[in-house]
Formats: C-alpha cells, structure tokens, sequence
C-alpha cells in the first residue's frame, strides 16, 4: 500500500519542484499512526497573519476534522495544519471530535499559537480511533525542523494508496510584486465531486484578505477539484484548504481585500493553474489508472447540463471498463448520454474519440474508419468528446479507465 | 461470451419448470443476428384478445424496438413477440425505425396478425445497423414450430452475457379458478434502475384488462425490477412486457376491469412474486458476480430517501469491490450513506452485516468480533443493513459484488 506499489503509468515525467513561500515552514514525520517505516505526519507552521479559506466534503456523515476546520474558517485566521495519514478520524463518535481537539492542543503548544488557529485533516481508514498522543509525540520535534524547502517530504506523509507525489506551483503578479502559489495533495481512489478523498493544500505569500480567499477558493474548486471523478464515490474526508501567509506584502504586493479588485486577476489565473494541475495529478493517480479520460460535453442547454452527461459519462462502470480494454465502445457512451436524464436529442448528437467523429446524427458515422481509432484508443490519454447541438452549454471533467487492478487494490486494502 | 463462459456461483440450484400457458406458444431459432452456434431470436405466439402493458427504460437515447414498444401500449392489445439478442438496434437513426417495422410486418405475416400487433425487443451491441431481413427468414419456421412448452429454449434466446437462462413461474387464484404467471428475462450488465438491460417478458392466462395490466406492472415493479442493479448503468434497451391472453376465462376465471377489484389481491401477488424472482436471478448473473449483496435501509426519513441511500451504497465501487473481498468494510458504507445527500444524522446510525452490528451511535460497536464477521462475509449471499433511526422509511435493493471479472467481460465485450 502506499509508497510499496509500483508507480502509475500516467504518472507526470517530472516531480514539480517547489521553491519556499515566505512565511511557511513545513516538516514531516514518521508516527506510526497505522503504516511502518513510512512518514505519515505533515506539520506546515504559518507566519502570524496568516488568510486560510477551504472547500470540505458535503458527506452527510463527513470526520471530525473537517467537521473542525468548518467551524474555523469564519474566523479565517491560521498558524498551523496538521495532515496525518493512516486513520482517517471519521465515524469515530465523540472520541473522534476528542482527538482533533487534542491534537489542536498539542500542536498549538509545538508552535506557539491558539488551538482554535491549528488546521487539521486526515485520511486512511475509517471508523478505527485515533489516538491523539501518537500523533503529538512528533509534533514538537516537527515544529523545530519545519523548514521552506520541505515540499517533497510533505506530499510524500499524506499520500495513502498514491503511487507518486503531488505537487504543483504557480507565480503571479500581485501589482508589481511576484507572488507565489504551492500546493500539495493526495488521492487517489474514491475520488469524486464534491470533491474526493483528496486532501489538497496550497500556500501563497499573497496578502489575501480570508473572505476574498474564500469566494476565489469556492469559483476555481468548479472546473479544478469538482470536475475530477475516479469512481464516483465522495470521501467523508475531502478537504482543500489554502493559506496566504501575506508575506509578499513586504515585497511590495497590495493588501487584497475585495474580490472585485482588478489586481486579483493573474492571482486567480495561477491559483487555478495550480488547483487544476493537483486535480489532474489526482485522475492521473485514480487506483489501478492506466489511463487519463477527459469528457469533453458541447452543446448542451446549459454547462449544468454538460457537467451531469459528462459526470454520467466519467462514472459508468461500463465506460470506464471499455476505456481499459482500449475499445471505442461509443456505444456505452451513448448508454451513459441516455441515462444522465438531462436534455439530448438522439437523432442530433455526435460523439468522437480525440478527432475521429464515430457517431453522428443518431447513428454510426459512415466515414468511421475503426482502425485509426483503435489506434488512438491506445494511448494513454484519451479525450471523449459528445456534442449534442442543443444550446451553448459545455463543461469537461477528467477521469480514469477502470481496471482489474482498481478492483484488487479496493478489494485488499484492509485486509 | 454468452453460454461460453462459467455458470455464475449464484445460480439457482435448478431451473425452474415452467408450465404452459393456454394462448401462448413460443419458437426460437438460429438466424446468426451476431452469434454463431447458438439460438438468437424468441417468437412468441399470442392468441387473440390478449392484453400487454410493460415498463421500458427512461434512457433518453432509447433505442428503436423501446420506441416501438412505447407507441403500442395505449392499442393495449398483442399477437406476437419478436425478441432478438446480438444486436440492440440503438443508436441505429432512421434506419433503425425501419428494422423495427420491417421485422413486425415479416412477423405479422408469418403469424397472420397486423404489424400494429407485434411488440419487438432488440439487445446486443449498440451502434450497428440491425437487418431486419435476416430476422425475418426464420421466422415463417418459428410461428410453425412454436410450441407451448418451449420456455427454457425461449429464455436461452435471448441471453447475451448471461451465465443461465432465467425462468420463474407461480399460480394465483382468480376468481374460482387457478391461473398461472410464466416469466422469463436476460440480464447481466448495464443493470440498474430504472431498469437494466434486461429484458423479461412474462406470460399470463388470465384475463386482465389493459389498463389494469399497466397499473399493476407499474406498481410492481418498484420493488423488483426497479430494486436490482448490477453497476448504476441504464441501458438504452430496457424492456418489461407482461402479456395477458384471458384463456383462464374459459376455466371460469373473471375478467378483471378496474385496478380496485378485489379479487387481484392474489394475482398481484404471484405477479410480483414472480418479477421478483426474475430480479433476483439478474442479480446473481451479475457479469463477474460472486456474491448476491441485499441492501436494506431502515429508520429512513421516507421509503424514497431508503431507496436513494440503498443504491448509494450498491452502486458504490468501493463498497462493491469490498464485498469481492470478502472485507467487512463498514467505512465504505458509512461513505456511501453521507455521499447520498439524503437526511442521515452521523452519531444515530447503525450498521450491520447479517445479524451482526458493527457499528453503531456513530462508531464502531465496541462488542465488534471482526472473527465472526470475517467469516459471515465469506458466504455467497450477504446481507447489509443500515439503520438511520430518523423515521420509518425503509427499503431494499438487490446488487453484487464487482469482481476482477466484470471488468474483464466489458473491457472485451467488443473485440
């Protein structure tokens, strides 16, 4: 599990390296929440002054971690996260809540700050306790070896079934001052809007004021994080959160307070470079993925529309199985266009694989010629594309094939 | 594919034996629609005065035979059924409307009925253009071949990836008189609500008006057909008749006119008892099944957030892939439930597999044998049940594990 499996074809050719964003220290280290011989714990301490705003899952029975970082992003402030992997703290009753507090305590002790300023999340299993003190018994260590240039390690403590690290930068300007954006995240099965069992956290020295964050945040999660699908299934778990430490303001960089100052704009650009460069690592990573989808749905009554066929498309099983046998099943697209219950028109829908129309006008395109496609249908990304001549409406979502291997990764993982 | 591959675990021990059905008489034959060495199309031949209504699927790319279909229930009336299997007709544009007429004016012929009178199936591959021509030579031999007693030979017909052929049969009293209920059906992928791609077609004696057939079939068939699913894929082929010839009335049995008439009571039983049983046979022939799972939801808000979180949980590829392992995974379940977006209060739930409670109040029970419980999931037929204490809704839904195997049948299914 985790780091012992072999690494994903799809894997990118290179780890991104990440330059130090002032402001932020990061360590990481080997607790032995659940895995041996392995760092599960993630320590990122943020300068005073430090903006935090997140997206959490909508499960209705969502951890305690998340249920305690909802109630501090109001307050908007942080000095501290905590990320550890191997138990994911959730269905873990009152004892559950218990521990995130505990662990609150003992790392705002570690680093010298409220408990009600530490971010925590956590993934692994679920339902098992977490014991607190595992935990806080790295956490002072942690704090004195923070350093900026930990980005590597980082990524590496909070990966679980991952076959790589994920990592991801960005630089924007922020008036006449370059800001920075980093960011780091964790997949990579039940992976699903709203969001995934994907923890994700960014880091910027922009002066970003929290409400401003968050609105930011909330728009670029849409066609980012929420437009991945691995296997249709939403983690109790998910949690993006991203930090402005504010540090580039003694750069020079204006102090953002309104989410209609015009300055914002390349900052919003890299920060969605940045969320959409984690979330394609994260399909690229889906559990057993040998290859990357990308559904692409035109002429839709509305991008909602699009979005529902193209998540349709990226969650059948019978898609996503066709896809791993590299056939140009269009058939099974039709299935899935058919079954969403949203506005199309048989007889006016299209559908290509890459540049190859294969159905056209409610029927087989006459010119398909199915040698060229199943020879496109073996690479390793492959874009699916259905235009339903309807309206305006489009929208494209990333997914992943479905293979033997997803099924003897989920069919082990706890045994 | 088809009858080539092993019989599933699950089969029934026996097929059933089903009796005949005075107005009803059946064929089938060898016309090489797609498959070599083997039957491909069922004739049903139907006396006069026999009543059908059914269910088709809601897919909005429907295909041709499911239009067909749809046009000729308000007629209400049937001589004959042309059911194929290799090819669905879907997808198949303008040409694919005229397969279908083609095929009920050569099946009208060769029974002497009017085309209007002939309902049509079609499943196999999507996309390819069906000749109705090659449908249409055998079927002059079948309507003289047909035979009252040819049920097994009619339910082999029609499988595509079918490991058995699936039959169920029951009596009822009506009136003084007995009268029997004969169903047979196909499934195996692409089986969700509403409803699969199935087809099942089912025969009575009795005679029951049109309008009465429709509302009892529609109401019927929420908690069988409707509660099965094998992956969360609707197919665009999905077919439900239930033919009614009133020969019984010869035997004493009354004509039924309105859907209050007491005297359904026990019809309607063997009715859903037969569409029951049916659904539970494409449950066991699941592609890959190993393991038959029944989701029951209880102390829901109503019976339709029951049946929303019921299939939250077996369409889940997490929890599916868990059952395969054998794995007690109750975290899976947990995620599934808060992902379904229905009320469910975190801290009151209850889960169990079997009789045994695993987790319960919010988290794991503390009396939790994980022994007992590992050997309990090795059976081949596994009961979940999950408890809101929120209300009185209550539901179940049929599904099965998703296996390597399933995975292998469609990433080939073309090639």
């Amino acid at each position: 599990m985790g780091t012992t499996g072999k690494v994903s074809p799809l894997a990118p050719a290179t780890i991104a390296e990440l330059p130090p964003i002032a402001g932020v220290r990061l360590a990481s280290a080997s607790a032995g929440v659940r895995y041996e011989g392995r760092t599960d714990v993630l320590l990122a301490v943020l300068d005073k002054g430090t903006t935090v705003a997140g997206v959490l899952t909508r499960s209705k029975c969502a951890s305690a971690p998340v249920e305690w970082c909802r109630s501090r992003f109001a307050a908007g402030k942080a000095r501290a996260l905590v990320a550890n992997s191997g138990n994911a703290n959730a269905f873990t009753g009152a004892k559950g809540l218990g521990a995130v507090r505990r662990t609150a305590a003992l790392a705002a002790e570690a680093v010298g700050c409220k408990a009600s300023e530490v971010f925590i999340a956590s993934t692994g299993v679920i339902g098992e306790p977490l014991d607190a003190e595992v935990i806080g018994r790295v956490l002072r260590g942690a704090a004195l070896a923070a350093r900026p240039e930990n980005w590597k390690a980082a990524a590496r403590a909070i990966m679980t079934t991952d076959t790589f690290p994920k990592l991801a930068t960005a630089t924007a300007k922020l008036g006449a001052a370059e800001v920075r954006i980093n960011g780091i995240a964790k997949g990579s099965g039940m992976i699903a809007p709203d969001m995934a069992t994907m923890l994700a956290f960014v880091f910027t020295d922009a002066p970003i004021a929290a409400n401003v964050l968050r609105t930011l945040v909330r728009q670029e999660t849409i066609d980012t994080f929420n437009a991945v699908t691995v296997d249709g299934d939403t983690s109790t778990s998910d949690t993006l959160l991203v930090f402005a430490t504010g540090k580039a303001s003694e750069r020079g960089a204006p102090a953002i307070r309104s989410v209609g100052d015009k300055r914002i704009v390349d900052f919003r650009r890299a920060l969605r470079a940045v969320l959409a460069d984690l979330a394609e690592q994260i399909a690229r990573d889906g559990e057993g993925a040998r290859k990357l989808v990308r559904v692409h749905v035109k002429g839709a009554v509305s991008k909602n529309s699009a979005r529902k066929i193209a998540l349709s498309i990226a969650n059948s099983p019978l898609v996503k199985t066709a896809m791993a046998g590299e056939d140009a099943n269009w058939g099974r697209i039709v299935m899935a266009i058919g079954k969403a219950g949203e506005p199309a028109n048989r007889d006016k829908l299209s559908i290509y694989f890459g540049d190859f129309r294969v159905a056209a006008d409610g029927a087989r395109d006459p010119s398909y010629d199915e040698k060229k496609v199943s020879v496109y249908m073996k690479r390793d990304v492959i874009d699916v594309t259905v235009d339903l001549r309807l309206g305006r409406g489009s929208d494209r979502v990333l997914t992943c094939d479905l293979t033997k291997e997803y099924v003897a990764i989920n069919g082990d993982y706890r045994s």
